[in-house]
């Protein structure tokens, strides 16, 4: 082999007259009599080269070459007759004076373009086909991009990189654990981390002050569109920081991240929404707020209502709220909606158009002159539709809070230019699980309560706030965290209002507890979503496309066929057996 | 909280007549009747404070702190009237204007300095404690910067940092896997990764060019104290380019490292030995050439030898080889060097010592005399103390290799200042085992033989060279990679010499082998023991000294009581269960 001198993607203008040699795939080749044209490809682009029959050892090669053979081309760079400006060396090509192919290939199952976009499965079976793709090889670049600008931010600010284990222990607080039976203590297991948050805590008590780990996940968990087993995360954690000091160096590594990656000089500092705000404006803990359409109360106006759908549910501790979109709907339309909030839960969706004073609606017959007024006040009285629920207030705001987002995108009313970053704060430190009977954390069962809260922990939990934070952008949840709990009682306390006995919390959390009774520094921290943010500096909606080698909804690897069947005597030696049925 | 603006270990007396805000833990405490004085401790160092009674607020709460709690102190830096020159901030130290105790401590199972290292298992079960000590921490920090001058390099040169699945295959040709069960098709196992080799070829494949990843590797092997279940590697892969352009860049990122991590500046390029003259030289594939004391053959001297223990050695195929150490040995010394040599096999040593021309032997009466002085030619006739291993040449190499290190050791003759840098290649490809008797493959079997010996794969496939090499520093292994096999058929060859038929290959390597088919490009790449690396640059001998959570030689975590066992029901939901005996 010759030295490559350049990427066939960095042949441009300036090289004209010089001779070098590239490498790639051949990407289309046309034969037109005495010349050959051919388009080389590697991973910064695509380079024309052509092949004169005068030289006929190249030209005899140039003959047998196909579409993705691997080949080495010396030649000079001459300018072209009919250049293409849609690529970076479209005003240039090749003339081969030597060539060389380094390797055949067989006819690839899908085309390598991004123009084609093969069967998802297809595309999974031969990932490395799918990511000579431009577009993938590029998503992947500029993934590794991005974890380079978050380290070097997160270094130049005195964090430190550290590696916590893989092989860790179950902690049955969360969802589901992978487990990794060990041979050594046969009928032990590990557990592979959901995160490292107690091992981060620990490095906090530790002292190591500024920590961060760009750091794998798992969970076994049904899978959705948008998830996979195993994940990244962008792993953050500080001692001796108030919260709002803490923001400001986040928020300055989100800037960092899209002024290096996107170019985009974003504002900060952030805005901030209560959690409380953010349920009743958009039925949602990660709003968007790219536009309105906020839902309001008619709860007060309804109170006493002949309407009896109204009634009942204000009468039973229910609430009615209501969205108004832009412009009419056919029945048809509206009856998608009501089909919509019905996946949500809500029981059905009342309507009242107004335009130009005219008011159409079915349940206006049922409202007194004074009820339809105060509602068309609610909303300035300004022409559009105003859409009904009512329902318990979780189910209406957050059918309400969906149904704003789906019609919003139908109306196309989103500003797509728009970055609408937000700290979503005061979350609920509990909610009520109804299948367990008990109270479970909303966060982790590490979060500190906001301490002026801390006393309603024994009389009134739902009301104790969380001292936790949601970075939102766009309706999208960027990242998470909250200020942790570094006394050993309150976190007693904490473990006792979701059911542990001291005994459990021992058990499942004795090494933290102990942990936190040595000297542990007030600390706080987050977690980014690391596949998601890169998601956004894709501009992709397909966790895949920024994952190499991503697994199916059913957490397969359609390439190498994992997981698989193993050996017998690996099991045996593991002491377990399969039970399958 | 105030706002910290220093670390304690900061403080210098640039920072005179300054108030300043430091937060850390108490380190030491003594009280002077009207004065209180204590270290406060971060991980950047220690400063002292003092409290005067005239702040009694202050001085009541000096009063009640103890070793590590955690303190937030506010005060102004004065001169120190004794100085401690031991330490960055001794010419200072904080008059206490404000003190608030952030935590309390329990008192710790164990001193937190440098001074006291406790029980292996107690550091273990307390590692956030052990951590705290400042050698720790510090450990901690020079392994992220060692990986951030890593990731620099490599992305200044453009590799792309690719994370692969850590739920992968389980791929049968190696070490034992770590295998995890798989929930959604029960029967079925993932097993964690042994390397990324495989996802980083097919990324080669992809087209990607340049590839790197700091990745976490596992093994199930029992565990020798310097290894661990779970380790990590810098992980590299090229595609199109030379092996000694390869080495080139290699060099240079280790003398980044060096030169960033350690102030060293050491020379490049490396200096290459074939694996062979490794072997005869030193008795190993990763020598230790600091020191002389090589080995010698003296097979050709002792040829016709009346001393059958050599004669009948060498007429069944053996050798006889030795070493010269410096001086003379008591006889205890000589048997404890014979116990150690049958350590590895070897059924004896015998000696020559010279010393001013005195001849002193066992054997030397065995001897003619053409033969005693062509032994003591081969040694220049210098004094010292010739020992002789004659048996097979595997053994005989090994053993007088592992003598050698072992009297550097003792005699202190190893100048530990030279950084001896050495590239081993020409491995060989294939080695018999004698267990499964077939060949196996020596480094991996994607490793590709040196072409021009191919046709000896059929023939004579011992005498198959490998194109793969170790980076070997001072006798320590620090890397070891190949150029890998790019095109099918080879691919095939390979797998059958290690008697794997074309349908077991499929079934095991499919994947890869479809890929090759694709246009594979040449491609070579390298993995750095990353673990090793912070060693060497810690200077610690400890691998647990460089990892910041690690488990015991039972593969168990003693703070986390990982493994463990787990919830029958989770098993349930697996489909398997135990077999304990």
């Amino acid at each position: 082999m010759a030295e490559r001198t350049h990427y066939c993607g960095h042949i441009t203008e300036t090289l004209v007259g010089q001779t070098v040699t590239v490498k790639g795939w051949v990407a289309k080749r046309r034969d037109l009599g005495g010349l050959i044209f051919f388009d080389l490809r590697d991973r910064e682009g695509i380079v024309q080269c052509i092949i004169n029959n005068d030289n006929q050892k190249a030209f005899q090669i140039g003959d047998e070459i196909r579409g993705e053979y691997v080949v080495e081309v010396t030649g000079e760079v001459v300018r072209r007759s009919n250049p293409n400006p849609d690529i970076k060396t479209g005003n240039v090509e090749i003339v081969v004076e030597e060539i060389t192919v380094l390797n055949t290939s067989l006819t690839p199952p899908f085309y390598i373009t991004d123009e084609h976009e093969a069967d998802a499965n297809l595309r999974l079976k031969y990932r490395y086909l799918d990511l000579r793709r431009p577009k993938m090889l590029k998503n992947l670049m500029i993934r590794s991009k991005t974890t380079k600008v978050v380290r070097d931010y997160l270094d130049s600010h005195g964090f430190v990189d550290v590696e916590t284990p893989i092989l860790f222990k179950s902690t049955p607080e969360g969802a589901r654990d992978y487990i990794v039976p060990s041979r050594v203590n046969p009928g032990t297991f590990y557990a592979l981390p959901q995160s490292p948050q107690l091992l981060k805590q620990l490095l906090m008590v530790s002292g190591l002050d500024r920590y961060y780990q760009i750091a794998r996940c798992f969970r076994d968990e049904d899978l959705r569109a948008d998830r996979q087993p195993e994940f990244t995360q962008i792993d953050i954690e500080v001692s001796f920081m108030e919260r709002d000091t803490f923001f400001s160096i986040i928020e300055g590594l989100v800037k960092e991240v899209f002024s290096k990656i996107k170019g985009i000089e974003i504002q900060t500092p952030f805005k901030h929404m209560d959690y409380s705000e953010a349920m009743n404006k958009y039925g949602s803990d990660k709003p968007d707020t790219r536009f309105g359409m906020e839902i309001h109360d008619l709860s007060d106006i309804l109170q006493n209502s002949q309407f009896k759908v109204f009634t009942q549910t204000l009468q039973s501790g229910g609430t009615v709220r209501a969205i108004k979109a832009e412009g009419e709907f056919s029945r048809k339309e509206i009856d998608g909606f009501t089909e919509f909030v019905k996946k949500y839960g809500a029981k059905g969706l009342a309507w009242i158009s107004l335009k130009g004073g005219e008011i159409k609606s079915p349940i206006a017959k049922f409202l007194s002159e004074g009820e339809l007024k105060g509602i068309l006040d609610t909303f300035n009285n300004q022409d559009g539709t105003i859409l009904i629920v009512a329902d318990n207030v979780k189910t209406a705001l957050q059918s309400l809070g969906a149904l704003r987002l789906h019609i919003a995108k139908k109306l196309d009313i989103i500003d797509k230019n728009k970055l609408n970053f937000l700290w979503i704060v005061n979350f609920p430190l509990l909610e009520y699980d109804e299948e367990e009977k008990r109270y479970i954390a909303a966060h982790h069962p590490f979060t500190s309560p906001i301490l002026e809260d801390l006393p309603l922990l024994d009389t009134n939990p739902e009301k104790v706030r969380a001292n936790a934070y949601d970075l939102v952008l766009n309706g999208v949840e960027l990242a998470g965290g909250s200020v942790r709990i570094h006394q050993g009682d309150v976190q007693q306390k904490v473990f006792k209002a979701i059911g542990l006995t001291e005994e459990m919390a021992k058990e499942k959390f004795g090494f933290l507890l102990e942990g936190l009774s040595y000297g542990a520094p007030p600390h706080c921290g987050i977690a980014f979503g690391l596949d998601r943010l890169v998601m956004e500096m894709v501009d992709t909606e397909n966790i895949r496309d920024v994952i190499a080698f991503p697994k199916t909804t059913s957490a397969s690897d359609l390439m190498t066929d994992a997981p698989s069947p193993v050996d017998p005597k690996q099991l045996e030696e593991l002491k377990i057996s399969l039970k399958l049925d």
